[in-house]
């Protein structure tokens, strides 16, 4: 077999399922090989930022790393904002990228750049496979690399005759170690903080507000007195009726400083300590009061589900009953359009097992609030702050788990980056319902001018305005093969949302703001 | 003044008009300047490989740098693919790019990246500004290095405190030094190769194509005999009625090397030796004869439209007539849609003075035969092989000459990288027509199979079908707020581009295959 048999091989053999592709002549041999390795789902994409994302979604999903199939450097290239937020994401994902004839680089072809150093900033694993012989054993070290703790990013770049010449056949994937355990005294202090009394808090990170881990910090909770919180980015939490309330801690800066007010102990476990999205001229970059003593229980990469059970067996918590979210629903709002009565209305109507995408940005503020007593269900952000990752996430998302309903919300800013998943969502079939906030401006930016106290005019706002003429979403997701309706009322939305829900077709809805 | 408003005089006063803007909260002082400085038309774009492609094309039609704004490290990701063709299109180009207040970076808030290693492989020159004191000087020195032949990227960093705290007043654009002249052995060299009377051709690259230069290469190839070639991704050319001929490098090897057969001497002015697109397992990668001597009259960098002159000097061609193209159209065709028919038709309808941006690929390769008669007018192509420029090359070319018809032809799959461009042209209300091919598939990767001596099945069929659904133009351009029809006979086509064409307004024609 080829070398980019063996690669393929290699990866099924390793339990690597799809590949989000957007190939190009220096790939067709890979391309070729699935042909024969009928393990390896191909999907395609139209454009890179959507395969990327789209590996990111279904890692969130099953812990497990998707490979991507990525054209010399700039397929890498375009693939990289969302290549930034999955690695704030710290999901394992393997970037496969093409590359020239080892023989055809020095000519300087057009296509021709210096891949590495623009896959380096993103990858915490990276080579060139020199030759065909090697080419498995490289791509078995990279899924090695993406699956080490907390999941990590490998791009392999694979010069074109690397992949057409005779490989060495399918390599095994070498063992991925444990993280490592915190140092006790780590715990020791934890279980002091926790013991003061004093108001309290625990950060989850990175997998940790999910499974057996949240419930287990659920437990030192309410043992404790102790408040959970997820950052603002935070990857995926498991939430709903039944399970642990987490607060997540907002954007805007004075709302997470009063969130976090009085609090007098903070424990980090895989999570960054709080600060500001962005600095300010006066406003503070750190959101803890000054007073507030910091620990970090664990580091990323290091276990911390097992920190907090040693914290639940010390607390004596292992069995305490943690406080559960109750159940409720919203009553269904009527009439004109507006946030809280959309968010009502999702509150209303998420079903059991739903999979919340939200980069719905300013529109979708009070989503979480409205929706926290539905049924149980999975929320999923953006981690990295570079917009246009919703609706990819929610292809690998919906790909990941197929009887799962998806609901994806975007704001029409964000939508526009990566509206080309729309097409894979409708190839491939997806139960995704797309809500598209249309605002019809960059509404977090006008935000911003009031907190410099500045008093923007035409020519600065029409930078901020994404009218004139207005985007239409429904013509949009036609052209993308997909139906979609424009709603005006509240009772439109419940009604939209409702049948785009349980239909089995992706679908999209327009809520003019 | 503050530093972003030192920073936009400073731009304005060098003769930069233009920025092409994705801005987000870290840019927000850069677009609150534009309110105070209406000498820089802000351009909104709602992805950054539009404003870069853009920015490409505006510098393709003026050689002026247009400037672009995008947002910390994930926005100029979303600008590398496209800057790696402006790269090779050798046009100058001016990135600003916000980044974290100075006292912020430490916190590695989810937006913090390492942005001088994102913006390295495709900047010629690179610099984070320290103080709102120093940005106005540090963009100076940027706008020098993007003029400094044969036109540059350069990329300027600016932390969000440096543009609000106060800045130092407008900063003088340094003088650009002069393009070297070639050594006088590199000319004699090649007027010695020129007196032989042996098969020569002469290729021209940067700005050769065009202008006084084109002219000059026309006489000297009269006065000899020589042929002019341009490399298959040259930048712009001046063609049509009148016009020296120039032949465009075939893309596919053999009929490339079948162009250049027969040659004893290649002189290359500012262009790089032919080499084939891709490598290839039995395909030769150096497209021209072995035994053709091939010589470097100016490199990159050096002053090609000097070293013309002194070749057209020194063979005393200064006003010997150039082979000028005959004016010629072809007769309209009728009946089904073939390429020939589509190309015949173009060349039967291009205006006067048009630009057109051919991204084409497979579908549009019979399109400049069949415009070469054509009144004069102006082609700009794909540069870097990095798909989808071709809408936002457009934007650009349109935007630097607001009074000239643009005809962009795309492939479909091509439009669908950057197909936000269709917004900003409805936005602008662009004078430009947008042909999609709509062949419903990577046509070239299809191609490819053959040349490996491969026959695809199925699956690996599957990820270059961009069809099932198939994508409908027609409704995406509406949804961006642009008229569009689809064509289904060689007279509608016809009907459709003349109407296009007298249009003042952006429209798209999209052509099933």
């Amino acid at each position: 077999m080829n070398g980019a048999e063996s690669l393929v091989r290699t990866l099924t053999d390793s339990g690597i399922e799809i590949c989000f592709a957007n190939p190009g002549t220096s790939e067709i041999h890979f391309v070729e090989a699935l042909d024969r390795v009928s393990q390896l789902r191909g999907v395609p994409c139209l454009f890179e930022g959507v395969a990327v994302g789209a590996a990111d979604g279904y890692a969130r999903m099953t812990d497990k790393p998707a490979c991507t199939l990525l054209h010399l450097g700039p397929g890498l290239a375009n693939g990289l904002a969302n290549l930034h937020n999955a690695r704030r994401a710290r999901v394992p994902l393997l970037n496969i990228v093409g590359d020239h004839a080892s023989f055809h680089r020095h000519y300087d072809a057009p296509l021709t750049s210096d891949i590495e150093a623009i896959a380096r900033p993103y990858s915490a694993w990276l080579r060139t496979s020199v030759t065909a012989a090697q080419v498995a054993e490289d791509g078995a070290e990279a899924v090695a690399a993406t699956r080490a703790m907390p999941g990590r990013i490998a791009t392999l770049i694979v010069p074109a005759d690397t992949a057409w010449n005779e490989g060495s056949g399918v390599a095994q994937v070498p063992e991925v170690p444990a993280p490592p355990m915190p140092d006790a005294a780590a715990i020791e202090r934890a279980v002091s903080q926790l013991r003061t009394g004093l108001p309290t808090a625990i950060i989850l990170g990175g997998r940790l507000t999910r499974g057996t881990a949240l419930i287990t910090a659920g437990r030192v909770a309410a043992a404790t007195g102790a408040r959970l919180f997820a950052p603002f980015s935070f990857s995926r939490i498991e939430r709903g009726a039944g399970r642990p309330i987490v607060e997540r801690i907002a954007y805007v800066v004075e709302q997470a400083t009063e969130q976090l007010r009085g609090l007098r102990q903070l424990i980090l476990v895989e999570a960054p300590a709080p600060v500001a999205f962005f600095g300010h001229p006066s406003r503070p970059s750190v959101l803890t009061p000054e007073s507030c003593e910091i620990h970090t229980l664990a580091r990323s990469g290091e276990d911390g589900a097992a920190a907090l059970e040693s914290l639940a067996t010390e607390l004596s918590a292992s069995h305490t009953p943690f406080l559960a979210q109750d159940s409720s629903r919203p009553s269904l709002p009527r009439g004109d359009i507006t946030l809280a009565g959309l968010a009502a209305i999702v509150g209303a109507n998420l079903p059991q097992n739903a999979i919340v995408v939200d980069e719905s940005i300013t529109s979708g503020r009070g989503m979480m609030a409205a929706t926290s007593g539905a049924p149980p269900h999975d929320w999923i952000v953006n981690t990295g702050g570079s917009i246009g990752i919703g609706m990819p996430l929610a292809v690998g998302a919906a790909l990941a788990c197929p009887d799962r309903p998806v609901l994806c919300l975007s704001g029409d800013g964000s939508a526009m980056y990566t509206l080309q998943a729309l097409w894979t969502a409708a190839r491939e079939n997806l139960k995704i319902t797309t809500v598209i906030f249309s605002n019809r401006s960059y509404s977090i930016l006008k935000g911003e001018f009031g907190g410099i106290g500045a008093n923007p005019g035409p020519r600065a706002l029409g930078l901020l305005d994404i009218g004139r003429p207005d985007l239409d979403f429904v013509s949009l997701a036609k052209g993308m093969g997909l139906t979609g309706r424009c709603v005006s009322t509240l009772e439109e939305f419940a009604a939209a949302l409702q049948s785009g829900l349980a239909s089995t077709e992706p679908n999209l809805i327009e809520v003019p703001l």
